[in-house]
């Protein structure tokens, strides 16, 4: 909570036109995990988990408001349709303006409706991913519990690329334990695919105070640059 | 409050597949009036109103899943593109979708973005005549706070169609002051639409007891019915 006011409090400071995209957290994780609504989706998972992840939108979303950012929370539930646990159709236009208007839409990883599986479970790295090959991004911060994609001696990778990918690639472990949508490997794969489209990544420290604002304002950071080759 | 719960409990007894639609109420006409954000549309408008809404809107979901229905907040400003004040794209497959999957979408009025006003206001009303007409609607019950559309006596009118509405026309007046969607007459005239495409509705007292109960079940109610001439 702490980490969240915080946060928002930088974001404010840096008064930039953004996006942000969250993931479930502690929040929607074990709710996933407990009602296993990839293998055996049902409405009572549905239920939980989304509003699970909601309460972690919301507190999003209230603190920034408390901050002076006018943000609303997107919900994918609402307007993300899925086929095969891929983002299927998506009515981007509403997020360009939102922005264009001066609001911070609040996007959240969540489970949605899904053309084959019945329900689907979207990952925030996901919803990044495809809202940045279709909006006009310049970069994109991902702000994490740790310095960047670190090495085995835990140390930051300075830069990666697909060149390098697999080389990197052992080092790289899962975020927390409770993360079904792949952790920092996924993080990293679902960049790398950004890369190649010219979308250049930034993975940080979010925990350390005034990283998100000196990211936001473009200062140099320690940090995981994820770009072409 | 009381009302919710008891109205919460009558839909998951008569557990029948069905999408609700709930107007603003005293929840968002005092912001949206407050913050004129029809003829001034800023983001502090746009932030309260949503969220006032967004209040009511929780406070039905979760009462809902109290009483045992599955049942999940869909939000406009999320998923519908408005032009000019009226509803320009909305992926309704995901709604669809829901209520296959067996959950109940509550959806309700709303401020959305606008391509040409930057914002708009959508109203329950609205709502309800977009969704009939693109989903297989059998038919739209109206709960208001009366028996039906009255007449100078205050006596139900118990059918208008487009052949006696300008006669009835001149006793339907606004449901609330506070209504900035245009209340009862509003309401008739968007039903009258749907009529022409073969839709009948039912517009009842929704704060009589069992009411609800036995619309949803298909018993003969005091009411108004609006049909095609």
């Amino acid at each position: 909570m702490q980490n969240i006011k915080r946060i928002a409090g930088e974001i404010a400071r840096a008064s930039v036109p953004i996006v942000i995209v969250h993931g479930a957290g502690s929040f929607g994780h074990p709710q996933a995990k407990k009602y296993h609504i990839q293998q055996n989706p049902d409405t009572e998972g549905l239920a939980k988990t989304h509003r699970a992840v909601l309460e972690l939108n919301t507190v999003f979303v209230e603190t920034l408001e408390e901050e002076g950012v006018a943000a609303t929370g997107v919900h994918p539930l609402d307007c993300l349709l899925a086929e095969r646990g891929v983002v299927k159709r998506w009515e981007i236009e509403i997020i360009k303006k939102m922005v264009d208007f001066g609001v911070t839409p609040v996007i959240h990883g969540d489970v949605v409706m899904d053309t084959v599986n019945g329900i689907s479970v979207i990952s925030g790295d996901q919803i990044l991913t495809y809202l940045a090959k279709k909006l006009d991004v310049t970069v994109i911060g991902a702000g994490t519990a740790v310095d960047g994609v670190l090495d085995k001696n835990g140390r930051t990778i300075p830069h990666i690329t697909s060149s390098n990918f697999k080389e990197v690639s052992d080092y790289i472990i899962g975020s927390t334990d409770d993360d079904v949508t792949g952790g920092m490997r996924g993080k990293v794969l679902e960049l790398l695919k950004l890369a190649e489209f010219g979308i250049e990544s930034v993975i940080f420290n979010a925990e350390l105070s005034n990283m998100v604002f000196k990211f936001l304002s473009g200062e140099v950071i320690k940090a995981t640059r994820i770009s072409g080759a």
